[in-house]
């Protein structure tokens, strides 16, 4: 057992001092990304592009489950297709990249500008999202109701001009996947948008161990050109929400645009009914508020790109082979493991240097199990079990935990289910000891009054203003940078006044600050 | 036993007649991909993309292997980076795509135009290829020797302006990996750079089926700013040739533009030695014209979406229950076998619909295994086995095989194994029958003369010469349509003069006619 006080080599920021540094320290001390010197993109590095490796699989089986086909449209939008629906131009046009030529030649001075001979006739839209471009293709795709419904996904770059960024959260290039789906009538697209809402709020709770609250939307926060907008929202360990997925229905308006017409068992020709969700590396972003701690991150052992690292503590001697060796067995037996259906993913880091160092590395990243093998360990059969999750949790008595080598290559799968657990519970917990129900409009001012550090959610019951009521208790929030998260699906019945209109409310809502 | 004459409905055009249109029909029957209606840009449908998702995840785990670590760099460049490697410059900046503004407004006249308020400062190029922003990041991430060899990858996106496009093969924007590693020395360099061609060229014949010959591409063909660029060229049943793949050695080049340096063991800042590496969905255009015939594609088993289809012959009446259930049973069965190190991908294609037009259908997507069921069959325990390898291969007696169903199961993995095996022995026999060995100038024009339909490949010794001398080759080679494709890794040695100067031969090379 190895309880060496330098494990705790310590991030410089504290959650608690500092949410937004700290956020940004983490992310660098644990190598998951960084600025790329190229306006509002970053580089995502190999330990925060195992985690999106990881999201995409998993998430990628379940659409595939859900007998969504994956294709791949084109990343360039002409700006007449763009043009056409009329509600989302107006939402995106502020903020999207624009190619106009298609060469550069000499400016004369050494140096390269556009070829104004290369002007495009038609610029280009690099894609902020793609329900036209792929509005387009389903026009050519969907013929008769037999070719219902059409349920289609791609995986792909989004660009969206950012004037304020913040890696992972809010970046102009993100990575994601977009669902794109046509169906013959609204009921069967709701029930597609609602299936991938479900879809998400499954996902984050449990292959992220992130609890959210899945609900429609306001009418103000819909989509540009959605009928009905409806998100998952996590809470993050500083009481903001973020919306970590969305799943809109989007009417017959992206059909009527691009000409998405079918023709019906009577023969009578039809607009679809069409929906579209995505989810992005801002689950990424998402994973790290609700899991990091002051040393850092703490990944979900399902997402996780290695679930246990195995570490020797070398001393550049002749007694490292038999360590070793000790080690590459052990590591062996981990990698023969089923856990979540697949087989456990371990490293054994094998790497130079301190194994103090390598430890704190690892326990930045926030691998789930960490196993510090000394000579001493091996020669005895044992194994030190760090588990990142108690790392100073004061439950737990002590860092490490001493277990011979086989008792823990028996428990290593149960350890991993109790990590993935813990820290869902963890999470849940924080989040439920964060919402407040409030019941007047004075009550939400003073549960986010400005002497308050990161307060949490208000539960609110209202009776769903729309149109310019709705605009003036969108203002009202606005003015204390509230707004309104969502309306949860399956709500029980609500009593009381509205805490806006003052009418009788008809559904719980939640308002946050947000992300 | 189904021998209906309905298997062959047959294509429109058979590749004898015209080898080009015969391509754009297979992708357009087997539904692999279209036109976008963005210019150069295609839509990958289902089934071309399953095949490239099928390469991407054999490729990546092959790129791991080796020690590669993924990430994700941005799209944009700017174009200052871009600008300071001047051979690079030169070699890209007549195909890209800029983006000269962030916004949209009005033009007044009902429509959208660049907003002349947020025209960029610096243009942005949308990456061609990436070597320039990885190694600003490389620049960041090399500090020492430690840090050597720093190995990385990324699946993207990429954009180069072709003026005339072909899908999968030339189109503006495509897909790829890219490999990008930093080096102490040449000598490490050059290793890893001959790794991704060795990985490239074996990747291309066991998954592809493809054979490919690995060699060093002419001085005149390097990848703008490389030292040396090696390639993997494929034959076409046409009998020209696909670069399939490339991996180049940068020397110091782009270290330099970048400021990548390193402080060795003696503590002297030295400047590392760069490689980088790719392949793209051209490898579909390649695996269509080497393995498609006059029925379709045929797709090699380790890269087929679905290995098996099990086609039931429903017949809308009560009888389909037991039929459904025998194939469901079947389609458990097949699945839990293992091929190829991975579970047998089998779908149960339960859609309504003729059995022949849905067999005609696969048989068009180049589905390697598919068994027809027809209530007699179920009834019987047996199976119609349709091995599309053999469709019309006149050494097969019967297009259907008929067995017991437990004797298909225990023969599946086999006959999957024997499909991937034939389809390369196939390729093979038939490339090797067209590369001839050509010694003189006159016999080279001769071979490639106009009458002649597909005629292949030419080998040929010659001096290496470089230079202006290399110009002239190229330029007599030019005017017979014709292009040096590589020398040959671990050719023989070579004897006799030179085709182009009479000079003794040094070395052997493949000319032809290419894509």
């Amino acid at each position: 057992m190895n309880q060496s006080p330098a494990i705790r080599h310590a991030l410089n920021t504290k959650r608690e001092d500092d949410f937004a540094q700290w956020y940004q320290e983490v992310i660098s001390e644990a190598e998951m990304a960084e600025e790329s010197g190229v306006r509002g993109c970053m580089v995502i590095k190999p330990w925060g592009y195992g985690i999106w490796e990881r999201i995409q699989r998993l998430m990628d089986d379940r659409i595939k489950a859900a007998g969504v086909q994956n294709c791949y449209f084109p990343l360039f939008i002409p700006l007449s297709y763009f043009a056409k629906e009329a509600e989302h131009v107006e939402g995106f046009a502020k903020e999207m990249a624009v190619v106009t030529h298609h060469r550069l030649v000499s400016d004369g001075k050494g140096g390269l500008t556009p070829d104004p001979e290369a002007k495009l006739e038609e610029p280009l839209i690099v894609r902020p999202t793609s329900e036209t471009v792929i509005g387009a293709a389903m026009s050519r795709w969907v013929q008769s109701w037999r070719d219902l419904p059409l349920l289609t996904n791609q995986w792909a770059n989004v660009v969206r001009w950012e004037m304020r960024t913040r890696m992972f959260l809010r970046t102009s290039e993100f990575l994601w996947q977009e669902g794109h789906t046509a169906h013959a009538d609204r009921d069967d697209a709701m029930v597609e948008t609602l299936r991938a809402l479900e879809m998400y709020r499954d996902f984050a709770e449990t292959e992220l161990a992130m609890p959210v609250i899945a609900g429609e939307k306001p009418e103000n926060e819909r989509f540009p050109g959605a009928v009905a907008t409806y998100s998952i929202e996590a809470m993050m360990q500083d009481g903001k929400a973020l919306q970590a997925g969305t799943s809109h229905y989007l009417g017959t308006g992206f059909a009527h645009a691009a000409g998405i017409q079918y023709q019906d068992k009577e023969g009578v020709q039809q607009y679809c009914h069409t929906t579209s969700w995505g989810t992005s590396t801002r689950m990424i972003g998402g994973l790290i508020m609700t899991h990091g701690d002051d040393d850092g991150l703490r990944v979900p052992p399902m997402v996780a790109p290695h679930q246990i690292v195995v570490l020797p503590m070398l001393r550049d001697g002749p007694e490292d082979e038999a360590l070793l060796a000790y080690c590459a067995d052990l590591t062996k037996a981990l990698s023969a493991l089923t856990a979540f259906s697949e087989p456990v993913r371990v490293l054994l880091d094998k790497r130079p240097g301190k194994a103090t160092q390598k430890r704190w590395s690892w326990v930045k990243k926030g691998v789930p199990l960490v196993l510090e093998i000394g000579g001493r360990d091996a020669a005895g059969g044992q194994v030190s079990m760090l588990r990142r999750d108690r790392l100073w949790n004061a439950a737990a008595k002590a860092n490490f935990v001493g277990l011979a080598k086989d008792e823990f290559v028996a428990r290593a799968v149960a350890e991993l289910e109790d990590i993935q657990a813990s820290l869902f519970n963890e999470a849940k917990a924080k989040r439920d000891a964060k919402i407040e129900k409030v019941d007047s409009f004075d009550a939400l001012a003073a549960f986010f009054s400005e002497d308050k550090r990161y307060p949490g959610w208000a539960e609110v019951v209202w009776s769903r203003p729309s149109g310019a009521e709705l605009d003036a208790v969108v203002q009202r929030l606005k003015a204390l940078k509230l707004t309104i998260r969502n309306t949860p699906m399956n709500g029980a019945e609500v009593s009381g006044p509205c805490i806006f209109t003052d009418r009788p409310a008809v559904e719980r809502i939640y308002v946050a600050r947000a992300y």
